[in-house]
């Protein structure tokens, strides 16, 4: 790579959706992904990346970007005979996607570390953006909730978001390092892009990494995060509920104050205008334009702006 | 179970042939199957048992009996995908297969013994007959040969079983023990049944586990043995080239000597009626009938065979 990267970090759904645009405006091997790992969770003993695989597969062209999962005309096979095997499926598997956890767990009980393996699943769909797992540790996302101590995914997929979220924690943190790369990633970028994800459970983690937050504060005048509420909601997800759980303000201006240590930019919807002195007190150089990233249209003006607002400062 | 069992040690497809019959003249519930898993194989983070589930599929009546491994119809989505990502895919595994697998080693791996999950399988595939692995710790069949040490399934399935074999031998059998009900079933059988698999490779590590040759010289009086071999020649699988490899005579009377510790009744193929003398002068009891299997009306007939011998010479 002879130019400084663009950096993302990314959780699932929402950066995907983003990462589509900004391929539109950066060649797809100067942009480097750190992707959330905290969601992954064993399930019938394959190791499962979700926001790994997400991004992959969005970038990939197969993903299925109606159902926001798995992989565009997916057959469901294997699920049917688990459900007739007695398994309790409330985690459900297509046949293609069963086949990439079954390399990467593969993979992984030989020993490749899951940053190796991501790189390899990457580019055997033809994907050219490098995507790096945020640890090579195993460092999982928990929630306290009214109906028990929940994995992420339990909370989110099993339970539909519906339990009362007291507190989140990580485990694995102590032990985690930044997957190679991470770190001369962030230091090498000419720009990092914080993707509109749940910034409690999504960026959260990757900036829990040990070592992961220095690295962006040192990075601070280069970073820009994009908004993941428009109007206070989130376009899907259990956003707003985790960050009221964290004691955040469940809005643009939230997650403005979330990220003002390690971002110097940030791009937020037409809708909240309102917030836009709020967040440039907090000293944002701030872009507003509507942020709906359903069309790849859409998402190429947002990863646009996100990759100007701060050179238009410069320049300006 | 009222009645004392009909216990069948089983290999793959050749017991399993055998089996489609004898559950046409002895109620399915009565009967014990003592499986192989000498060929057990983790492959790609999942744990194969091919010959128990060879077993329970054409018990279960979905079993693919023209191919003669997987399930009829079945498809093959997760093992396409699998080779995009580059795997090394000697092994096939359909979709529904691979749902079997799962199922076992994400039980395996919550601590289940492969006995208990063996059962499950079965019972979840409305199986009535009550299948056992011969053991729940680990045993595996190799082969020292021209290419290499090699895993049974290397050198059958990858090989094509085309490798001169030199030496067999058998990893775990040091710390394996019967599964639970193996010997009990062995001594409360009123017949035990020796499926005709090859000797070697699928009844072998069956009698290699220790304390199961015990209870079958016990058991010698009421085991009659069914020839895998017709005319010299196994309908499937290597049983003549390992037969040789062992030192063994490779056909019936070859058989019948690698047996008559243990069996007093031997059920071989009229085209081999010329070795039915020197079979009854091992000591053996001797039926000779047509032992092809294709048919459920064959197969009847062999197992009826099989039945009868030990108490038609009772009678005489």
């Amino acid at each position: 790579m002879t130019r400084p990267p663009v950096v993302v970090l990314a959780g699932g759904v929402g950066a995907a959706r983003f990462l589509r645009g900004l391929v539109q405006v950066v060649p797809a091997e100067e942009i480097v992904v750190i992707g959330n790992t905290g969601d992954d969770i064993w399930w019938r003993g394959l190791y499962i990346a979700p926001d790994l695989d997400t991004v992959t597969y969005w970038l990939a062209g197969v993903a299925d970007t109606e159902r926001g999962w798995g992989i565009r005309g997916d057959t469901f096979t294997a699920q049917r005979a688990l459900d007739v095997l007695g398994a309790n499926a409330w985690f459900q598997l297509g046949d293609r996607d069963i086949a990439t956890h079954l390399y990467r767990t593969d993979r992984l009980s030989q020993g490749a570390p899951l940053s190796m393996v991501t790189a390899e699943l990457a580019s055997s769909q033809g994907v050219a953006t490098r995507i790096l797992p945020m640890t090579d540790e195993p460092v999982t996302t928990r929630l306290k909730t009214d109906m028990g101590d929940l994995h992420f995914q339990e909370y989110f997929v099993r339970e539909g978001a519906r339990p009362l979220v007291n507190e989140i924690y990580w485990t694995g943190l102590e032990s985690a390092r930044p997957a190679p790369g991470v770190l001369e990633a962030v230091r090498d970028a000419r720009i990092v892009l914080i993707a509109p994800s749940n910034p409690i459970i999504s960026i959260g983690p990757i900036l829990r990494v040990p070592g992961v937050r220095d690295a962006l504060l040192s990075a601070r005048d280069k970073t820009v995060a994009v908004s993941p509420l428009i109007g206070g909601r989130a376009i899907k997800g259990p956003t707003v509920a985790l960050m009221r759980a964290e004691g955040a303000r469940p809005d643009a201006l939230g997650v403005a104050e979330l990220y003002r240590d390690i971002a110097s930019g940030f791009v937020l919807d037409s809708v909240d205008g309102e917030l836009n002195h709020s967040i440039g007190e907090l000293g944002y150089s701030v872009a507003t334009l509507s942020t709906m990233l359903d069309q790849v249209s859409d998402a190429r003006m947002v990863a646009s702006a996100a990759l100007e607002v701060l050179s238009e400062v410069a320049a300006a």
